[in-house]
Order: structure tokens, then C-alpha cells, then sequence
């Protein structure tokens, strides 16, 4: 019997690959005989360049560059097993993760350590990448990405532009003199669940500008810097990212890929399954243990879990979620291939309690499942 | 696909009974088309009248008894389907949960409201006695019981001891003149757990006094009064029951029955499983839903789903339980038929939250169990 084990992470608990080996020792006790196949899953979040490297075994390079606010930080990037696609968070330069949530700023977060990483990979040789664009702290439409990867964005005296939003305003003029050529020699995979569109009520300001510190008011100073910066797109590249879905992802970051890179933009999970080889481990599999911090109506939107069921469900493989927290409006992931959800919780308990226990609690519930599972097959 | 659904009652948030129904509208989400078969379980503690007048679709008698500490109390007893076996916890009439913590007294204590209701069901001519022992408030020596059936217990002077454990010790001559003589032609089940002997370390007043109010030199003094007790019961009946397992019962109830009433002690959750045709009712089931507030090392001694899976391991039927809380030391359940345990939270959460939440959470994990075991089932 082949248990394949795809957890994503539980945040501040355990990484996937923690949480997969918990549950791989539950489902030992219940069924000693079963393989095992342990996949630690992300979802184009945080975790992805770790889930991706452990697959593949690649490695990772650690890489000094600019963080949200300017300040050196030292990112790390990865390199897949294939030693040619190269694996980039872009919260790892330019993430909420490495500011203070008083210091968050969306009017002056730049992506510009993420362009630094895509440099630094360009000059190792390297022309593929998955770019993972979860948690970022930027509303900059993109543009110090741009600018790290040579594009000139000069104000009306022809004087390079301050970083963030707030800089996107002054723009008048866009300078490819300098554009890094090897761009165009390269793919890039875009990971993002992320459908909003540059601009407007459901765009990148008004839909994830509080989240990244910003007021009422300053959402729309931001929307507008975005509308101005996405017309001067247009007008360079021919492309008007405004309205077109995921470019609104990581502050715009999307639509800076979509205008100016060979790109193409997936759903984190499937990117990661595919990587992982997940649909091959899948055949002959008998069951699939998945699971995440919480699991809520917010799972179905493209979470690890759901793009496992998916899959598995073509298979007629079931998938049992192991979560730390089953919220409202679960029911409908029973629909899409899911065969059945578990708090790890075994009993009244606090957050802090069941995060300071999760991987003996995944261990206890993996066990369990495991045996109830096995129950009706004892009964062949 | 028969289900048979037999809990334990979720103690100050559901019945047996109510738990059975929470359990059965989740089995019926994850399968419409199974049969249910709803048996609300007992131990022989707390439920255990309701449960047997439930699935026996007997009848219940209210009667004014006298209360632990004498005060009036109603309580009652039940009548089983067969119109012939009445059903009576002595908790009814002489329980903890009659008195408030801070008047807990097991010198005062006394067991006379429960030899009333035995004579009030004599009275009304059954003679087929189910005696459930738990939750006793008493210790003495189930003396109370016995006056009340007419048992005259006289002091030196020929009066009439007073009530409680403080009145053994004052006891020097039994005078049966008076003793009813209809208990000789009844026969009485007794259940209980408990195999403690009447005195000594493991008897009634060291293991079981302090949680009915006594201090550590009140329990020495308890003790005492039953040796003095035992002696004379001796002496009348020729029965010692100073060290016979399970004459500590309630405060020495046990002992009494031993003593003075043809009787026989079982475990409580054999006798509720036998009158329930728990046995007739596992006949080609396929899954046993149990559950009960909380399971810990302490199931394996004799609770609900803990006789229900040596049961129902006996005919290969796996049991599931749902408990609201899973404790330390379950392994030990796993080896005795119990084929998984589940606690009903469903994330991290309060005691007073799980409780009010009990029956929608029992539904969503009966639901999600039930799912999980049919899974293999479909990839037959």
C-alpha cells in the first residue's frame, strides 16, 4: 500500500518537511508495511523555494541585496536539482517577513532585491526561472525590479525616480538603454493564485494595499501611481496590464513580468506539483494525506490541499486533510476531491498549545486516520 | 452498510441519547443510504436509567426520598419495557450531585433515600432490581439503605443510630426483627467498576472519601467506622465483606448488597450492553460509532466504549470513538478493539466552547470519520 504524504507548511509551527516526516511516523504505527512517499508541498508561498529545492535536490545561494526599505538583507535563492532552473521567492528580498509591521509602507517598499536576485542568477548562467510571488510588502507596480535589471525610470529633469509608489508618479520617461538583454533570452514561470488586476476596486492597492500598511487615503494615491505607471508601460512595451488578471499580484510585480518578460503565470500549487513529480507519485497511490495551518473556505482558492485534490480526484486517489483549524465553509471542498478534514486539536486547547504541539498532534491524528481508513479494508 | 451508533453521554453537554442523534445526522451526510442503529450507552454511572428506559421504552416513577444529608429530594427510578425490572442509580437519592462542593460530608452522608426507593418499588410489587452505584455522596457502609428496609441499627441503649458514617461506630446490636423480607425473594444486579475491597488502603474511605469532602484524618476515622461495621455485619451474616473486591462501592454499598441482598455485581457498561441487545444489534454491522466526554487511560477501566470494543472485537466490527478530549495513555485502547479515536474540536478552542458546540461538532467529525472509513470502500 502507497501513502503519499503533501502537507504544506503549518506556519510558525513546522515547515512541510517537518510536517510530512510527522505524519509519515502516525501512518508507520498504523500500517508498519505501507511505503511512504513524502512530498512537502507550498503553494507559490512561503516555503516554495524550500519544497522545490528538498523535490529535487538543488541547493540554494545566498545573495546580499536591497530589502523592502533599502536596508541590506541577505536573500536566498535556489537552484533545482536540474541545476538550471532557478527558484525565486520574491518575499525573500522584498517580503512583509523582513520588515516590522509599524515600518510597513506600501509608498515606499520597493521590489528592487528581487530584480538584484533575478541579476545575480542571470550573471551565474542561469535563463529559467519560477518566480513565487506570495507575501510581498510592495505596491510598486514592479518598477524597482525594473530597475535593478537596468530600465532607466527618469522624472522630467531625466533624473532617476525614488523607489516605491512614491516614485512611480514623477516618471515621465522609460530608458531601455541599459535593459538587461538576457531577459529576453529566458522564461519565466510566474507562480501566483493571485487573479486581481492591476488597477481599480479589485486591484493590487485596494484589494492588498491595507494588508502592507496603507490608509484609505493612501490606497488611492497608490491605485493612481499605478495607473500612471501602467500607461507608461503601454506606451513602452504595448502591453496595458491594467485590467488584465494577476497583474494586481505581489503590489504589480505581476504586471511588470506580464509587460516585460517571457512569462507565463500558474497557480503556485500546480507549479510545485509539477516540479515535485507529485502526479507521477500519485499513480498506484492508495491514499493522500495533505495538510496546512487552517483549513476554510479559503482552501479552495487554490491553497496546496485543493490543487492536491484536484489532481488526486482524476485518479480516484482520496486525500485526507490534516489542519490545525477547520473554519467555516469547508463543505465545499468535499466536492472537488476532497475525502475528509482533521484538526489535529485532541481536545480544548489553546493556539499556542496546539502550534507548541503540532507535530505530535499530526503524529496522533495521522495514526488515527490512518486506522480508520484500514478499518473497512480489514473487513474484505 | 449498518452503522451502530452507541455513545456515552458528553457529561454537561449532551445525553447518550442526544449524542446518538448528533452522530447519526453526520454518518447520514457522508452516507444517506446507511442503516443507523441508535443504542445510547451507559456505564452504570450517571444516564445509565435513561439509557435502559430508552432502549427498553420503559417508564420512569418520581418519589420523595430523603436526600444525602436528609433534606427531601425527588428522585427517580425506572421501570423497563418488561413492566417487571426497575432500574435504580443510587446517585438519584444519595449522590454528590444532590449537594453543593462546600456541603460534601461523608460522615453525614447517608444512603437511606436509596433503600426508600428500593422499598417504594417493592411496595408497587417488582422484585427484579438493576442497581446502578455510581456517583455516591456516601460512606456508610450502605447502613443508611438497610434502615430504611427496615434494619434496626441500635446504639448501646437500644436507640437507633444516628445517620451517616458517624453512626456505625456506635452500633452494637443489629436487630433484623423488622427487616424486609421481600428482598430475600428479589434478585438485585449490581453495577459497578469498582473493585475495591470495604476497608483498608484500597478500600472505600482512603480511595474514595477526599472526593466526597473527607480530610486525611476524617478518612482514618471513616475507616475505622467501617471495620466496626464489617465486624457486625460478620457477626449477623456471616459474610465478611472487609476485603471482598467491590464491597467498597459507593461508599460501601457494595458491601451492604453483598451482605443482605441476593445479588450479583457486574459491570456496569455489561449490563446496559446486555439489556440495550447491544449484542443482537452488532450482528452484521459494519462500523460502531461510541463516544463520551472525555477517553484516557481511565476508558480501559470498564467505560462505555471501552466493553462496547471488546465486543464488538469479538465479531471483527471496528469501533470508532469520538470523544471530546483524548488524555494520555490511549494506546493501550488500540490493543483492546478500539480501532481509532477522534476528539470532536475542531480547532484550537476553549473547554466551555467545546461543550457548547458539542452535538454540531460530533455531527462534523462523525461525518468526516465516516468518510474517511468508506474511502478505501470505494476503491474496492
Amino acid at each position: 500500500m502507497k501513502i503519499v504524504i503533501a502537507p504544506d507548511s503549518f506556519k510558525g509551527s513546522l515547515s512541510a518537511k517537518e510536517a510530512a516526516l510527522a505524519i509519515e511516523r502516525g501512518i508507520r504505527k498504523a500500517a508498519p508495511d505501507a511505503e511512504t512517499v513524502l512530498v512537502p508541498m507550498a503553494d507559490g508561498g512561503e516555503g516554495t523555494v524550500d519544497s522545490l529545492i528538498g523535490a529535487t535536490q538543488g541547493t540554494t545561494i545566498q545573495v546580499p541585496v536591497r530589502g523592502p526599505l533599502l536596508d541590506e538583507v541577505t536573500a536566498e535563492y535556489g537552484v533545482l536539482g536540474d541545476q538550471k532552473t532557478c527558484v525565486i521567492e520574491m518575499a525573500a528580498a522584498s517580503g512583509l517577513i523582513l520588515i516590522r509591521e509599524e515600518q510597513r509602507n506600501p509608498w515606499l517598499a520597493t521590489t528592487y532585491g528581487t530584480g538584484q536576485l533575478i541579476k545575480h542568477a542571470l550573471d551565474s548562467g542561469y535563463r529559467k526561472f519560477i518566480l513565487a510571488l506570495g507575501g510581498s510588502a510592495t505596491n510598486d507596480g514592479g518598477s524597482g525590479m525594473l530597475q535593478a535589471l537596468g530600465l532607466g525610470l527618469l522624472d522630467a529633469d531625466g533624473h532617476p525616480v525614488p523607489h516605491g509608489a512614491q516614485g512611480l508618479t514623477q516618471i515621465s520617461r522609460i530608458d531601455a538603454a541599459d535593459w538587461d538583454v538576457r531577459i529576453a533570452q529566458s522564461s519565466f514561470t510566474i507562480a501566483s493564485d493571485v487573479v486581481n488586476p492591476f488597477i481599480g476596486p479589485q486591484g493590487a492597492s485596494y484589494v492588498f494595499g491595507p494588508q502592507k500598511g496603507a490608509t484609505p487615503e493612501m490606497v488611492e494615491e497608490l491605485d493612481k501611481a499605478l495607473l500612471h505607471w501602467a500607461d507608461l508601460m503601454e506606451a513602452h512595451t504595448g502591453i496595458a496590464v491594467h485590467n488584465l488578471p494577476g497583474a494586481g499580484a505581489a503590489g504589480g510585480l505581476g504586471g511588470a513580468f506580464q509587460a516585460f518578460f517571457p512569462s507565463e503565470m500558474r497557480r503556485g500549487v500546480e507549479i510545485v506539483m509539477e516540479t515535485c513529480n507529485f502526479y507521477q507519485h500519485l499513480q498506484s497511490a492508495s491514499l493522500v494525506f495533505t495538510g496546512e495551518g487552517r483549513t476554510d473556505a479559503q482552501t479552495a482558492s487554490g491553497k496546496a490541499p485543493m490543487g492536491i485534490a484536484q489532481a488526486a480526484q482524476k485518479k480516484g486517489v482520496p486525500v485526507v486533510v490534516l489542519s490545525g483549524s477547520i473554519g467555516q465553509g469547508v463543505e465545499i471542498l468535499l466536492e472537488h476531491g476532497i475525502t475528509s478534514i482533521h484538526s489535529i486539536v485532541n481536545g480544548p486547547m489553546s493556539l499556542q498549545e496546539a502550534m507548541d504541539r503540532t507535530a505530535e498532534l499530526l503524529t496522533q491524528k495521522a495514526e488515527h486516520v490512518m486506522r480508520t481508513y484500514l478499518a473497512s479494508l480489514g473487513q474484505r
